[in-house]
């Protein structure tokens, strides 16, 4: 356990979102810092030393979905923020919470200051009603394109997307086999859009037949890549939604005794824990500093300031490991077995 | 989306934690059940239907650790339950909440009317401390063994792991390796024993020499497994504390060009969507169960009825797949390279 006197101007800023350097000018009282962020770090320093709550008001987060590693990690980074800005945490969370309409969902509670929803299955227009109601909220990884005034965070994804099939092309692979996301995902779109990008710039045209969409599992990216494989002419690269997709993709190939990247290169997306084990090359998702984002953005509209940027992008990176090498030179492979 | 009238026994019971009997017994009106259970029934049915909240005091759930898969789908389903029980779920989640101790953490929280804590870090005597106050409280996943007063749910760690190593000594394995959960926890203790019971069994005695103990993530998994499977006469078989840590022993078995099951065998624990696609040899916890009993448990502590059972264990099973087989002929084996 941390000794609770102890606190780094290092622990501040990554609790607070905020810059090490901003930390230390708002400690040190340079005038650069607004009183707003002084408030934050000051009040955070206090946190982090005396594990003190003064709730100021409660902020309601909707998260419709089973938190598997992805949503977990966002949704703690959120919790451990929030306490940190003295909010209390409301959560709606796992796949029943679909049922119940957000609007639905939100009335009935009690002193809710603010919103953060994750991923809304709701249309663009159930948030336009939210916004309707006054109530500040900022949307995470929306599914859709909001509307301009909507405060919302979301990854790079067709940077990151773009970045690892070029990575690909780079090698040499030319017929690369795709496992997307759920199509009304916008997030599937978007790195979809990235990875065809990268083939155009190739002059590579996407084919159809290459392509599978999934729930994002593991099990899902299993079967998903097992068709993909026993195509008589097989992809010599399995471009997969995340990185469980791709440990499921890992298995089929294992199954059809192709040796990965020497036979096969296959690419995750998120780096999770997971992905560093099994050595996937995949683009990195700063999912902790989106919880963060998300948590400032918020306080800053219950604080009434401006917004500058009211749909903030983080950037994605783009992580080589050992899943991925230039095609087998005898290729094309015909199916085996 | 789901279609909110249609709804099924089987919805109920599973939103509930109510059996399919109980349910359809409930909803036909039979003298053997309860008025409690079946205002749950009816409350759980018309939620389903309409997805309407009428909010009756607040839960406070504290999980002081990151929503990986593990823990996050213990708190999905505990958001479910809970939210079908028409109560709102406060969160704390995280692991800076560790530097709040737990009372502190429930104080200024305004109308809580009962707390479930996950894997408490916390002595017991904190825990002594909370029930003090007269709050009703769960815990879920008990660290330490607890007062027998104290409602608490877990799994059956112990019984499992003794059925894991039996399937192994079965197959014919007696030198195995273990990479085990951080010694304060009271799992790794009850699995650790689980194992050792089932090398009693055949007689043979746990080496401390075959023994790591880990922080369960995939990467200290990995580097664990590598430390053993180094060892001049190498184990035929890992158990691993968890599927997390079996996937980085599996990927440590891959770099030295060991073939599982054939060259090894490698063992899981909790069944995550992972282990299925790994084709791990594990045990399933009941993740989900598991949540639904706590808040079942802590609905009956606050409807102020007689508790039988304090401490719920619920049953694990075995779950073979492709990662185990019988050692190989020509064991021992001697460091390869």
């Amino acid at each position: 356990m941390t000794d609770r006197r102890r606190v780094t101007v290092r622990d501040i800023a990554s609790a607070t979102g905020l810059s090490i350097a901003t930390v230390s000018r708002a400690l040190n009282g340079h005038a650069t810092v607004t009183e707003a962020t002084r408030t934050v770090v000051n009040e955070a320093a206090e946190r982090l030393r005396t594990g003190s709550h003064s709730f100021r008001g409660t902020v309601f987060v909707r998260c419709p979905y089973i938190l598997t590693d992805y949503f977990g990690l966002i949704v703690s980074s959120i919790a451990e923020t929030l306490s940190l800005h003295g909010r209390q945490l409301v959560l709606t969370a796992g796949e029943a919470a679909q049922r119940t309409p957000l609007l639905a969902d939100l009335s009935g509670r009690q002193g809710v200051a603010g919103v953060i929803v994750i991923l809304p299955p709701e249309p663009g227009s159930a948030l336009l009603e939210l916004q309707g109601r006054g109530v500040p909220f900022v949307v995470v990884d929306p599914r859709t394109t909001l509307p301009r005034d909507i405060v919302s965070v979301s990854a790079a994804h067709f940077a990151g997307a773009r970045a690892l099939t070029g990575h690909l092309v780079g090698l040499g692979h030319r017929r690369i086999g795709v496992i997307g996301g759920p199509t009304e995902w916008l997030v599937s779109d978007a790195r979809l859009a990235g990875h065809n990008a990268a083939l155009a710039d190739v002059g590579v045209l996407p084919s159809p037949s290459l392509l599978r969409t999934v729930e994002p599992t593991t099990s899902q990216g299993y079967v998903a890549a097992s068709s993909l494989l026993d195509l008589p002419t097989r992809p010599t690269a399995l471009v997969c939604f995340n990185d469980k997709v791709a440990v499921g993709a890992l298995r089929a190939a294992l199954e059809r005794g192709l040796r990965v990247p020497a036979d096969l290169s296959v690419t995750g997306f998120d780096d999770l824990d997971l992905a560093q084990a099994t050595g996937l090359t995949t683009v990195r998702q700063p999912l902790q500093e989106m919880g963060r984002m998300a948590v400032t953005l918020l306080i800053r509209l219950l604080d009434r300031h401006e917004l500058d940027a009211l749909h903030v992008e983080l950037a994605t990176e783009l992580v080589v490991r050992t899943s991925t090498a230039p095609p087998p030179s005898d290729h094309p492979v015909t199916r085996s077995g």
